[in-house]
């Protein structure tokens, strides 16, 4: 799509970037395995060849996308330490909400990372849940709760609760945007109460 | 292991399931990755072609024993419709975590599925958890829950927090047993409460 004029005036660096935005803006409408070098080139209006010169194949340009998803996520959902921590966790969940619900595609690739069988795929989508719970385990602790291997399980539980009721809830349009936020954010809550409290 | 005397004795269909036995016992020690046809052949002290004869792949092999290791924690793991309801939920979640602890890396690749990046596995460890959700929708119908899509949202999130409190709680060890159950059983009771209240 961008001409030939374009084409010569990109350094390696803005094309690669270019390829990169591409390619996770296809991943909003089709799954990973589906975005190639040759869909990459076509809509790029490049060659397969200039493709392949930056990812090498396709498991390298499904870890460049994948790597761009995951900070386009985390950047997303990043807790504002501008807001009063009591409202920085509902504020964090309804921008959670909204990347699930505008990006179905790209989030469902990357809470699941089915769509390749690749293990750094895998990987990445381990550090994102982790990343998420290590941000909600400063939050609480910010709030007053206490550090403690109950609490990281607890919260590395949650988030993958979360992950599983936005890829049920929000790409799968069972419930409204409103019932999701309010659903991730009280049990978010209780999970913690629970952390506290609970000793079996 | 068992000699050519035996050998000879059994049937196909008993040599059949004594080599699943193999394989999913081997599976409690090492990931599914590492139970190659030659691995089997070798602990059941018979050729490498007749492993090949039964299960015709790798691929062929992993996925009876993903099958049968989700038969045995659907199993294990199966209400008890003679119990009071009430008390049928903490029954089951003492079996769940008992499970996930006496067969960690049974359970790890079934709560996984990434030890193969096979996708009939991926849909296996799927069916798992909507099979437990499913079960557990029944068990709360029981006890007067509305049956929504709210709470099919929250029972299949709660599905997911609990296979990743297992491998973290149980696999990793970082909680006791009761600790986990009590954590289970809370977070499930707070979910459905939220589901049949929450609103947004």
């Amino acid at each position: 799509m961008a001409g030939a004029e374009r084409r010569t005036r990109m350094t390696p660096e803005e094309r690669r970037k270019q390829l990169i935005a591409l390619g996770v803006n296809a991943l909003a409408d089709r799954p990973l395995e589906e975005i190639t070098i040759e869909f990459l080139a076509s809509e790029a209006g490049v060659s397969r060849g200039l493709v392949f010169y930056y990812f090498n194949s396709k498991t390298g340009l499904h870890h460049e996308l994948i790597q761009t998803a995951r900070d386009s996520l985390m950047r997303a959902t990043e807790p504002k330490p501008e807001l009063p921590a009591s409202q920085r966790l509902h504020d964090t969940l309804e921008r959670f909400v909204g990347f699930a619900r505008d990006h179905r595609q790209t989030f469902y690739s990357l809470v699941r990372g089915t769509a390749s069988g690749d293990e750094d795929v895998r990987t990445i989508v381990e550090e994102v849940r982790s990343a998420q719970a290590e941000r909600l385990s400063i939050m609480f602790h910010e709030l007053g709760a206490e550090q403690t291997p109950r609490l990281q399980v607890a919260l590395r539980a949650w988030v993958a609760l979360a992950e599983q009721a936005l890829v049920d809830g929000a790409v799968n349009h069972e419930l409204t945007h409103d019932e999701l936020v309010a659903f991730l954010e009280r049990s978010c809550l209780a999970v913690v109460e629970l952390a506290a409290h609970a000793r079996g």
